[in-house]
């Protein structure tokens, strides 16, 4: 006998038991529903990949937080960190797959982060891109199926925040910040606007990338300025001269509206220059989505267009936008709101066992059950009918099949509604029509 | 920039593109249905846990096989090797779980395995457990839920393999084989019969276990028992003492096959004394799966029952029984035999278009297509409408949506078969009547 072993699970990873995870599976379902109605497809690519293929993609403290070991072979690999890099690996290493690549991935990823309310070292995430297309027609449509989604999902109130890196770029180009390193540096303090406050976005701005206070407060500015619509967006860029990183975001946002509201979607958009990202590899527009009076929360979906991913695996540039659904949070936030159902069963029917003998024959009655449609939970042991009931209720059933020897010689059951306690007789075949 | 990383994936590890992906998503959707319809709800545990809690499980072998680091707290981990320990320790350690706990886990597991033809060192696992029940009714209930999932994937031909260990060990007990370590080791050598046959079988007892030619013989003797049916099953029982491990083991598989024969079942099942099951931690029921013809591709649904495993973590007996379907190895059968449809585009139509401009107002005709029940892949690009009606014929399309200005005004398209090369106009409401 081996010694006992606490059962536990590590800091900052979970289980998901049958009452969370029905719901859960439940959402995921839908969400698959509708990634495969706009035409993409599911990838799956392993959880542990060579270390050199996601170092560098995320930033020095991206970085840091990957999972990393020698496996026996003596290789250095890693965990994955997104489902971003895997894709543009794949991308990479598969040259026959077709340009615009649509494709969905709904995985864990793991991150050694410092474990916090709604901050996880394993969490879902729940992708889908458009590889190989420059347009904003591309971006547009990662909108428009997110959008699509959180509908799907009965998400209430929510908006999609969206802005485009190069804008910001533009400002600190103005500022004489062009080199890639203080360029990613800025964008960093920046993403963590919400967490520090300006003075903090401020101190982090002189300090990583030597700008002065009118430098800092220019950035601040630029972060905080109005411009909802297409016009305001407009006029924005012309504050840049042509050419420049800030003309072209500037022109890009006003493409990808314009895309959005001829689809009919524009009321759930908004222009957000306050949102940044914190990954590295974005290189033009970028999204954030929340839900009215659960903005606390944080985003329930973002993304972002990143170009040059795959140059650092191939002598090619493709282009590439992402959306990515943050189920487990928004998981949170329709929780919170009361809008998710618990239950712990997932078939229709219960069927009690009255004597042990006929449990064989109860079987092939919860098969024709199943045959029409019914899901059918059989028990395994006749104890007295009453604990039976309750276990059923308990577990959140409705309906009870009971059947004897009589009923079973007959091949008819005794149909019980627990909701009103009435009791009757019917076939198997005739189930369905009744519980329905 | 970063210098260029080769694109590729580590040995033993695989990519699943599309083409495979979309199969065998849709072959895990009706696993799912079915396994709901029986009752069982979705669990998901994490894919590291403290290493403690899987070592010692699975063998020797097995523990070496784990992948096993340092994390950055110092603490000693490891990626889960199956779905069946991390299963164990959530019902230690969650005590309001109702019993019986009837769960499926979808998931990928990892095993530093020498990799071969179908030997991965990532693959994942698609288990069903019942938890609590001791009597055979539940192993029943393992079988029948595994046939119905074969049945519902069209898996042609299969034939269930069952037995049970504890026959082998009153053989075991017979030779005075009676302590732990000994009658695993045991275990083990039989279990590799396919692999290295009777003098592989033979010559591994006698040097691991210390049987003579003759306990060996009889060993063997015994794997090559004939016994198919309750009776010879029965007789088979009263060669071993009242009481013993045979005659219980005899007891339970004549039960079992009762309850199978009851279902009306028994003609998918067949008792086969030849399997042993690699794994420590069985302690009676037994399963294999093959598909006729393919029976070299090895088992696509194998389990058993497992009585002491949540001792290993709780002051409590708690009696187990699963079943497990190889899916990827299923997939392999049903692709050798020409089962599988290949497809790239999971969409029902494409939606072509004619003007860049236009795009916007494709997208609204495309989610009006959609409301409607219809998968509609929009096109990015106005690329010559050759062009794309080949796109769409390669990914498998066989209707394409297209509207040029004057249609969408009047709020109507172009269906164009591709299989016929008939075209119609019609309104988005119409076109799901005409592609179904």
């Amino acid at each position: 006998m081996v010694s006992r072993v606490q059962p536990r699970v590590l800091k900052g990873f979970r289980d998901f038991l049958p009452a969370d995870e029905i719901p859960r599976q439940r959402m995921l379902r839908r969400v698959v529903e509708v990634f495969e109605a706009f035409g993409f497809g599911p990838l799956s690519t392993p959880a542990l990949e060579h270390t050199d293929v996601l170092l560098g993609k995320y930033g020095a403290e991206g970085d840091k937080l990957l999972y990393r070991f020698t496996d026996h072979g003596g290789r250095d690999v890693a965990l994955r960190y997104d489902l971003t890099v895997p894709l543009a690996r794949v991308v990479a290493q598969y040259r026959h797959l077709p340009r615009p690549f649509r494709r969905y991935q709904i995985a864990p990823v793991w991150r050694a982060e410092k474990p916090a309310r709604g901050r996880f070292r394993e969490f879902l995430q729940c992708d889908v891109d458009v590889v190989g297309e420059g347009s904003m027609r591309a971006d547009a449509e990662c909108m428009l199926v997110g959008l699509e989604v959180l509908e799907a999902l009965e998400a209430p109130g929510f908006t999609m925040h969206v802005s485009n890196r190069k804008l910001l770029d533009g400002v600190l180009e103005g500022l004489g910040v062009v080199d890639d390193e203080p360029r990613k540096a800025a964008l960093r303090a920046v993403d963590k606007l919400d967490k520090v406050g300006r003075d903090g976005v401020a101190a982090e701005l002189e300090r990583e990338v030597g700008l002065d206070a009118e430098g800092c407060a220019a950035v601040l500015d630029f972060l905080d300025t109005d411009a909802r619509d297409r016009a305001a967006v407009r006029a924005l860029g012309e504050r840049f001269p042509e050419g420049s990183s800030g003309r072209r975001g500037a022109e890009e946002l006003c493409a990808l509206l314009e895309h959005v509201e001829a689809a009919g979607q524009a009321e759930r958009v908004t222009v957000d220059l306050g949102i940044a990202r914190g990954l590295d590899y974005y290189t033009g527009t970028i999204y954030e989505t929340f839900v009215a009076s659960r903005e606390h929360f944080g985003s329930v979906m973002s993304g972002g267009r990143y170009d040059h991913l795959m140059e650092t695996f191939a002598d090619e540039q493709v282009p590439a936008v992402g959306i990515s659904l943050g189920v487990d949070r928004l998981y949170g936030v329709l929780a919170d709101l009361g809008l998710l159902e618990q239950r712990s069963a997932v078939a229709d029917v219960y069927v009690a066992l009255m004597d042990e003998e006929g449990w064989g024959e109860m079987a092939r009655i919860a098969r024709q059950l199943r045959a029409e449609g019914i899901g059918a939970e059989l028990a395994l042991r006749a104890s007295k009918i009453g604990k039976q009931l309750r276990h059923a209720e308990r577990q959140g059933f409705r309906w009870v099949v009971l059947a004897g020897p009589d009923e079973r010689a007959r091949n008819v059951v005794s149909l019980k509604d627990l909701a009103s306690g009435e009791q009757r007789t019917a076939t198997p075949s005739e189930v369905p029509g009744l519980v329905r």
